[in-house]
C-alpha cells in the first residue's frame, strides 16, 4: 500500500534532504508529493526552466525506495507573471480585484493564464512524463480552496454568455426558461446578460442580491464546469507526454464544484482530509461522509492526497490529535476505500502563511509521539495491504448527494436554518451509527444493487429521473423522500405540479400545504415509533394511496398526517414532510431498514464506533473503528479473527480508547 | 368596497387568463393591480411600445367586472435602456455601482432616468388615461425598497450642492448652521461640498464615519426630497393625460422618507403590509401602527395595496398565517381605515426572485384553505361596504412621529439600545393594549381635537413648535414629553439652553444630568403606580414648578426626581425621564389617560385584543380583533348587535381565535 | 503643577471667551490646549495665513495666568487643500480612497501632504515659537486614531519598498528572511513587493488574507515607522523655530504605533485618557496599566492631555461617571506618574461628530457636579503640586511589552480566544490587585533595577535578547515565561529551535508538545498553590532541570508537567505552560513574587484598591485608590499623615467610596 507524506526540498537546505529522507524510510514511507507550488523554482524567469534540484530530490528519494506523486504548479502562479498579466487576478463580487499575496491568483476562465497553464504543465509532463520514479500526477491544487471557484471579470462574463449560447440555442429559450419577464429583466441579446455580482441588495438577502434564481443556478453551474474545463486543458496536456495516471486532491464536502463531473476526466480522486480544524467543530461522521461521497464520485477507490499529521490552522491553531487518533483516521479512511495515505505534511514549515501547519515531525526535526505513530501506522498497513488494496465496501444503502439541488438549496434555502448538507449529513449518520454502511453516489449512477435510496430533500426535479427512481421501486427497492421534494423543475423555477411534484405519484400523497417554522418554534410529532419534535419546516400531507406512519401533534395542522409510506410496485415509498429531531430520526431510519431487508452490521449498535464490511477477492472482512477516548465492548454474532492483534474474539471484542479492529 | 389582488397576466399563458379571472370573481375580486413592474413587455425596445396584452388583458378582466390599478413600470427599468445609461445605476457609500439583476436599480437624481421616466410615463398615462376600468394609478412601487434611497453618485452630488444652495442660500450660513469650524470642515464654496460617504471610519461608529450629524440630517432630509421630487415628476406627467387618483404604495414604518412629504402630492395613499415576514419577529401592533401612521399621513383613509396573502420571502419563508389570520388582518386594516385591500399576489409566480411569494393560490392554482378564506373575507365586506367606506377612527389621542427626529435619533441615537421608532411602538402598544386607539400624526397637523398628545424624544426642536405646544397644553390638553426632548436646534447642532430646552418652562423642569445604561444596567424607580425598572436613559430633573410622580431608588441620584407633571395653563405637561420597563409604563399611561379624561373602551384590558371605535355618516360602531389563537371573552358595557354574526351581544362577548366582531 | 482644559475659542462667540476664563481661573485651570484641528481657521485659503483669532485668544487667557499648549493643526487638512491633492487620501486595503469629512484624511508617506506639513508647522512655529504664553508643542493629534495608520496607496507600496531595501539590502536576503519560497511569491526585484492588501480570502482568515507573516510584520513596523518619521519631520520643523518642549498625545493602549519608538523623538510624553467609553468595558487597571506604559515609553513622568471630563461618545454615550470618579481618576493619574492633567474638554460643543463629548461644563455654561468636583480637585492639587511634580513610583517589578511580539501575535494569534495585550493586562492586574507597583518597559529597557521581571507570551526572539536576560537571571533576578515564549525568530519565522528556543536552557525545560484548547475546552491543573483551571493553551513540558511547580490532572497529557521554576545563576526562571484561571494565576503570581523578595504593600490586599508607593527627593509616599462605590478599611503597617485630610492614620484606613489618601 502506498503510505506517504507532501514534501518540499525547496524549504529546507539540500543538507538536510538525506536525514529527510532516512526518517521517511524509517517511518515506512514509500512516497511523497512534490512541487505542486513550485512554479517560481521551476521557471524564475519567462522561459528560463530549472528542473535540476527537483531532479536531483527525486533521485535521492528514488535511493530510499521512495516514489513520487508530481503536482502541476498552477496553484501559484509567480509574480513575474502576475505583473505581466494583471487581469489574470480574480474579481469579487463586487467587481474589487483580489491581489497577489496568497494562492489560488487566478481566473479559471482567463486566456492568458490558459495559455500559461498550457506551457508550464507542458514542461513539467514533458521533462517528467516517463521517469521511473513517478507514479502518478497531480493536476493543480484544491481547486476552488479560499473562495477561487467564483469570479466577476469580463473574462468570465464573456465565458458565461458563450455558455449559455450553448446550452440555451436562442435568447428567447434563455428568457423564457428563467422567466425574465419579471421585473423586466428581459435580454435581447447574448451581450446582454450579467453575471450576478453586486446588485441592489437588500437586508434580506446580502448574498445573493436578489437576482434571479434560474440565472444564478446557471451561474453555479457555469463556475464548477469552468473549472472542470480548466482542468481538461491540463488533463490533454499531460497526456501529451505521460501515461501515469492523473489526480487532482479534492476537499470532500466544498460545495461550489460538481465533483461527480470534476472526477469524469481524472484516472482516480484523492482528498485532503482534516478531521481537527480550528474554527470548525469535530465530528467523524464527517470525515466518514466526506470519504464515501469521494469513493462515490468514482464509484471506486480513492487516495487521501492529504492526511492530518498535527494540530493545523493558518493563523490559529486546532486542537492536538489524541495519541491513536493519527492512526485511527488512518484506518477510517482504509475502512472507506482508501489505498493510499499522503500526511501533510513531513515536517512543519519554518515560513510563509501554513507555518502552524504541523507536519509528522516538528520545526525542530525531533522524531516525537506523532512520527512514532504515523510509524506504527505505516507498519501495520505493509502487513495489511493485500487485504486493503481492492477491498470494497458492501453497502446495501444509498444516498443521493445532487450538486444542482445544493446550489438550487443555497440560492434558497427555503428556512434560515434549512442547510442541504447538513440535512444529507443527519441522514448519513443516523445510518452510520447504526452500522448501516452508505454509498454517496450521483442520481446518474445505478441503483439497482441497492436495497434501500435516500434522497433527501430532491427539490430540482424532471421526468426522466422520475422514470428511473419509478423503475426502481417498482423493482422492489425502497426510496425515502423528504421534505421539499419536486418544488422545483430542473432550471431552478417552481413546478407547476402539486408538491411533491412528479414524486406525488409514487409517493401516494399530495402536499396540501407547508409551514416553515422560524424563531425557534418547534412542532410535535407523534410516528409509528414514538413522540418527535420537528424543526425547520412541516409540510402538512394529504395521502392519496399512502398510510400515515407520523401525524402532528400540536399546532393548527394538530392530527394531520406528517409521515407516509406508499407501496409502488414491489417497493416502497416514504415521505418524511418534516425535520426530525436525531432521536426520533433514528428510530424512524431503523424501521425502515428494518422494514427494507438491510441488515445491521450490530444488534445494539455502539455510539462513537463504525463498522464497515469490505471484500477483497471474495474474502470478506470487518472494520471497526472506535472514535470513542474510552474503551467499548461491541456484541458481536460470530467468531473472527483481529488481524491488528492475530487474536481470536467471541462475541464480545473490547476496543481501547481509538483502538481498531479488522475482524476476519 | 374595492377588493382585489396583484395580478401579473404576462407571466402567464393566455389560455389562463380566463380560468384566473373566474377564479377571481368567484372570491368577489373586483380589483387588480397591473403592470408596475411591465416596462420590457410595454416598451421592448427604445421607442417601440406595445399595449396590446395589457389592452387584451383590461378588456378580458372587464368582462368579469374587475376594475385596474395601473402602475407606472419604472421600479424597473430594462437592460436595454440601463446599457445605454449605465450612469443611472445607483452608487453605495464606497463609490461602488449597484448593477443589474434585481430592481430599484436607478437614482433618483439622474437627469436621464427622469428623462426616460417622463416618456415612458406619458406613453403609459395617454394610452390608458381615459379608460374606464383603470380606477386609479400606482406610481413607481416602494420606493426606497432594497436601501434604494441613498445614492453617492455625481448626480446626487451636485443635487445635494444645489439643494443647500436653495436652503441656505450663502455658504457662510451653511458653515455657521453645520458647525463646520468643528474640524476644520469649512467649505468656501458649494462645489467643495461632500456626500456623507466612506470617510475614515472608526469601530465606534462605522455607519456614519463620524460624519458632522448637521451635513448628515440635511442629506437625509435631501435624499427624502429628492425621492418626492421624483414623484412629483411622475404625478406631473400622468395629469397630463388623466383626471384619475393617484397613489403610491409605501412601506408602513420605512424609515427613509418622510411619507407626510410624500403623501402630500398624492390623492390618497397606500401601503404593501406584511405581518409575517421571514426573519422579523410577528406583533399585530406593528401592523396596527403602520396602519394608522399610513392615515395619518394625509389624515384620511387609504388602501393596502398589498396585503399578504400567504408564507412570503425571498430566500426562505415566513411561517405560515394560520387559519382565519388573513381575515383578521384584513378586519385589521379597515378598522384602522383602509377602503380597499389587494392580496399580494393572484398566484404565486413560477420564476424569479419572489416565487416563494405566495398568492391566494399556490403555484399549481388549486384553489384551497388560503383562497376560501380570502373568498369569505370578500363575501362579508362586500356586505359591510356601507358602514366601512367613509368611516371614521375616533380617536381621542395622537401621537407625533416626526422623521426629522427619526434621522436625528438615527445618527447619534443617544445609547446603544435607544430606537426612535421602538419607542414609539412602546409607547403606541401600551395605549393600544388598554384599547385607547391613537392616530399617529404630524406636529404641522391640528392638534386641538386631542385630549391626550404624546411626544416621545422630540430632541430637534424651534420656536415654531414651542408656540403650537404651549397652545395647546394652555387650552387644557395634556402632553407627555419624555427623556431627550428639546436637546437640540432643528439643525441637528445642540441647544444652547438648559435640557429640556424649548420645553423647559411648560415642563416646569430643568434636567441637572443624565446618566446613559451601557451594559444592561438597570435602575429602579418608585412612581405614583408603582415600582418600576429603567433601562438606556435616566435624565435626573430639577423641578422648577412641576410635581414629582416618580423618583429613583438605586444609583447615586437615588431620591432625585425621575418622572414629573407640571400645570400649564389649562393642561398639564408630564415630563417621563427613563425609559420605563413596560408593565410600568402600561400602569403609568393609564393613569395619564385617566387624568387627561380620555376613557379606555374596556374596563378591564385582554391581552391581544384590538378595540376600534369608529364611526360613519353619524353611526358609530366597534371592531374588535382578537389576535390570540384562543378565544378571549371581552366584559362590555352595553348591547350591541354584531354584523357578522347577526347576533345580540350583552356584556360578555366571546370572540374566537382570531375571531373579529363588529359591534353596533 | 499643571492643570487644564482643551479649549476651542474659535467655537464659540467672542463674547463669552471673557466669562470663559474667569470660570477657568474658578477651577484653578492654568493651562489650556488650543488649535489643534485649526488648520482651516489659520490659513483659509492656499499661502493667506490670520493668526490674529488665536493671537487674541492667548492673549486674554494670559491676562487670568492661564498658559497655553499649542497643537499643530495637520490631523485635520481643509477641503482647499484635499481638492488639490486627492491622492492625499489614504486607501484602504480593497484599494477604496476614504475621503472627506471626518478627521486623520491623509496618508503618512504622501510628498504633497509632508510638504504642506512642513509649510503650516513652520508658519505656526515661527509666529508662536518664542511666545511666552506657549508652554509646549503637541504635534498633530492621536497618531493612527481612526484605523489611520495602514494604507495601501501608491505612496505607502514605494515607501514600503524603499524601507525594505534600507532593512534587507538584497533582494535574494528579503526572499530568504521571508521564506517566500513558499508559494511561489519569490520576489525578484523591489519593485515586484507588493502590500499585504486584499487577496484571496478564506473565511478562516478574512483579516491576514493569508498573507506571508513576515512580509505582514514587516508592513506593519513600516506603518508604525512611518508614523514616526512624520512626527519627526514636523518635530524637526517645529525646532527650527522654537525650544519649547514637545509632545504627542498617544492613546494608552493603542496596538498599532510602536510607542517605545515613537516617544523616543519626544521631549515628553503626553496621553489621552477615556476610563468610561461607550460600548467598552470598564477597568480601573486598564487605565492603571495603560499609564504605567505611558511612563515607561520614556521612562518617566508624563501628562495627560486629555482627562474624561463627563459622559462621551460620538454616536451613543459612556455612562455618566459618578461622583468623586472625575477627581479620583485625576489622582490616579497623578500616582502613576502624570505631572499636568488637562481635562477634555472645556465645554461640550454644539455642532460637529463630538457634541456629545461633555466638558467640565454642559452645553448651556452652566457650573454642575462636574465643575464643581474638578474645581475641588485642582485646589488638591496645587497644594500638592510639590509632592507630586518630580516623583517617581517605586516598582520592583517590570513587565516587558514589545510592539514587535504584539504584531506578530495579530498576525497569527495561535487560539482564537489568544490576546496578547489582554494576557499583559491579566498578569499586570494579578500583580496591582496584589498591590505590587509595576513598570511596563521595552526590553530595551535596563532590567537590572527589577526583582521581578514578568515576560509574558514574548515569541518572537534573538540571541541578543537571549543574553542580556541570561545576564539578569544570574544576577538574582526571577524571570517569568509564559506558553509561547520564543517559538519564532524576529523576521516571524518559527525557530528551529525545540520550543522555547532561546529561553529552553536558562528555563531549564523543553515543550514535548501543545495542545490549543478549542470549543470551550478546558483542562484541569494541579499546582504548588491550590487545583486550577487552564483555557486557551496547554504546553506538555520535559524538565531537563528545572522542577515541577503545577502538572496537568486531564486530559491525554494528564500528569504531565504544566508549570516549573528552575535555578539559573543566582536567579530563578519560572515558566507557566499554561492560561490559569485568575484565581489560580492570583495564587501563582503571590507565590512567585513572595519567593523573588517583592514586599506588597498590603499583607491583606483589598479588591478594587490601588496602593502605589512614590517618592520625591528622598520623600517616601503612599498614595491609595479607591476605585470601589463602597467604603473600604486598609489594614496599613505603621503610622501616616494623610496629606488630604490632615489626618493621622494608624493602622486602619478607612477610605469612602472613590475616596483617595495620599500617606506620608
Amino acid at each position: 500500500m502506498k503510505f506517504g507524506v507532501a514534501y518540499y526540498p525547496e524549504h529546507w537546505p539540500k543538507e538536510m534532504w538525506e536525514k529527510d529522507a532516512e526518517f521517511m524510510r524509517e517511518a515506512h514511507i514509500n512516497l511523497v508529493r512534490l512541487a505542486e507550488f513550485g512554479w517560481a523554482k521551476l521557471e524564475p524567469e519567462k522561459g528560463c526552466y530549472d528542473f535540476s534540484w527537483l531532479d536531483e530530490a527525486i533521485e535521492l528519494l528514488s535511493r530510499y525506495s521512495i516514489q513520487v506523486v508530481l503536482g502541476t504548479p498552477t496553484a501559484t502562479p509567480p509574480k513575474w507573471f502576475m505583473d505581466r498579466h494583471p487581469e489574470v487576478y480574480p474579481k469579487d463580487r463586487y467587481g474589487i480585484t483580489r491581489g497577489f499575496g496568497s494562492r489560488r491568483h487566478y481566473c479559471f476562465n482567463n486566456p492568458a493564464f490558459q495559455e500559461a497553464t498550457r506551457e508550464i504543465v507542458a514542461k513539467v509532463a514533458e521533462h517528467y512524463g516517463d521517469h521511473s520514479s513517478v507514479v502518478a500526477w497531480q493536476v493543480d491544487n484544491e481547486f476552488g480552496c479560499q473562495e477561487t471557484t467564483y469570479c466577476y471579470c469580463e473574462s468570465c462574463l464573456q465565458a458565461f454568455r458563450h455558455w449559455l449560447q450553448k446550452k440555451y440555442g436562442t435568447i428567447d429559450a434563455l428568457n423564457h426558461a428563467w422567466g425574465t419577464i419579471f421585473w423586466s429583466q428581459t435580454y435581447r441579446d447574448w451581450d446582454e446578460i450579467i453575471l450576478p455580482a453586486y446588485s441592489v441588495c437588500s437586508g434580506a438577502d446580502p448574498i445573493n442580491h436578489g437576482h434571479n434564481p434560474s440565472l444564478t443556478l446557471d451561474y453555479k453551474r457555469f463556475a464548477s464546469d469552468s473549472v472542470v474545463a480548466y482542468q481538461k486543458l491540463q488533463i490533454d496536456t499531460i497526456r501529451n507526454f505521460s501515461a501515469k495516471p492523473i489526480t487532482h486532491n479534492l476537499m470532500g464536502h466544498f460545495p461550489e464544484i460538481d465533483y461527480f463531473d470534476l472526477a469524469k476526466d481524472l484516472d482516480f480522486v484523492s482528498w485532503d482530509n482534516y478531521p481537527e480544524f480550528p474554527k470548525r467543530s469535530f465530528s467523524y461522521l464527517d470525515a466518514a461522509m466526506a470519504h464515501d461521497l469521494m469513493r462515490g464520485t468514482k464509484g471506486k477507490n480513492f487516495w487521501v492526497m492529504e492526511q492530518q499529521s498535527g494540530p493545523c490552522g493558518w493563523n490559529v491553531l486546532s486542537d492536538t490529535p489524541k495519541p491513536g487518533q493519527l492512526r485511527l483516521w488512518s484506518y477510517q479512511a482504509v475502512a472507506h476505500g482508501a489505498e493510499a495515505i499522503l500526511y501533510f505534511r513531513f515536517r512543519a514549515c519554518r515560513f510563509g502563511t501554513e507555518q502552524y501547519w504541523y507536519g509528522i515531525l516538528d520545526h525542530d526535526s525531533v522524531p516525537r509521539r506523532r512520527y512514532k505513530e504515523i510509524q506504527q501506522t505505516g507498519a501495520e498497513l505493509k502487513a495489511l495491504s493485500d487485504w486493503i488494496v481492492g477491498s470494497k465496501v458492501m453497502a446495501e444503502t444509498a444516498m443521493i448527494k445532487s450538486y444542482d439541488n445544493l446550489w438550487s438549496h443555497q440560492i434558497q434555502p427555503h428556512n434560515v436554518h434549512f442547510d442541504y448538507q447538513k440535512l444529507l449529513l443527519k441522514y448519513y449518520s443516523t445510518l452510520a451509527e447504526n452500522h448501516l454502511p452508505v454509498d454517496v453516489i450521483s442520481i446518474d449512477d445505478d441503483l439497482a444493487k441497492y436495497k434501500l435510496l435516500l434522497l433527501p430533500a430532491f427539490n430540482l426535479m424532471n421526468s426522466e429521473i422520475k422514470v428511473k427512481l419509478d423503475r426502481y421501486v417498482k423493482s422492489g427497492g425502497t426510496l425515502v423522500l423528504t421534505f421539499r421534494s419536486g418544488t422545483r423543475n430542473w432550471d431552478n423555477t417552481m413546478s407547476a405540479l402539486t408538491i411533491p411534484g412528479e414524486f406525488s405519484e409514487m409517493a401516494g400523497i399530495e402536499v396540501e400545504e407547508f409551514d416553515s417554522l422560524n424563531r425557534g418554534r418547534q412542532v410535535s410529532v407523534a410516528t409509528v415509533v414514538g413522540s418527535a419534535m420537528a424543526s425547520i419546516w412541516c409540510d402538512i400531507i394529504k395521502p392519496t394511496s399512502a398510510r400515515v406512519i407520523g401525524d402532528y401533534t400540536s399546532d393548527y395542522y394538530k392530527g394531520e398526517p406528517a409521515i407516509t409510506v406508499n407501496d409502488w410496485g414491489n417497493g416502497k415509498v416514504y415521505y418524511i414532510g418534516c425535520d426530525l429531531d436525531p432521536s426520533a430520526l433514528d428510530g424512524l431510519m431503523r424501521y425502515i431498514s428494518d422494514n427494507s431487508g438491510v441488515s445491521p452490521l450490530l444488534a445494539r449498535p455502539v455510539r462513537g464506533v463504525e463498522l464497515i464490511r469490505k471484500e477483497n477477492g471474495g474474502r470478506q472482512f470487518l472494520m471497526a473503528l472506535n472514535h470513542n477516548s474510552h474503551e467499548v465492548v461491541l456484541d458481536l454474532k460470530g467468531d473472527y479473527t483481529d488481524l491488528l492483534t492475530k487474536r481470536e474474539v467471541h462475541s464480545n471484542f473490547v476496543l481501547p480508547p481509538f483502538g481498531v479492529g479488522i475482524l476476519v
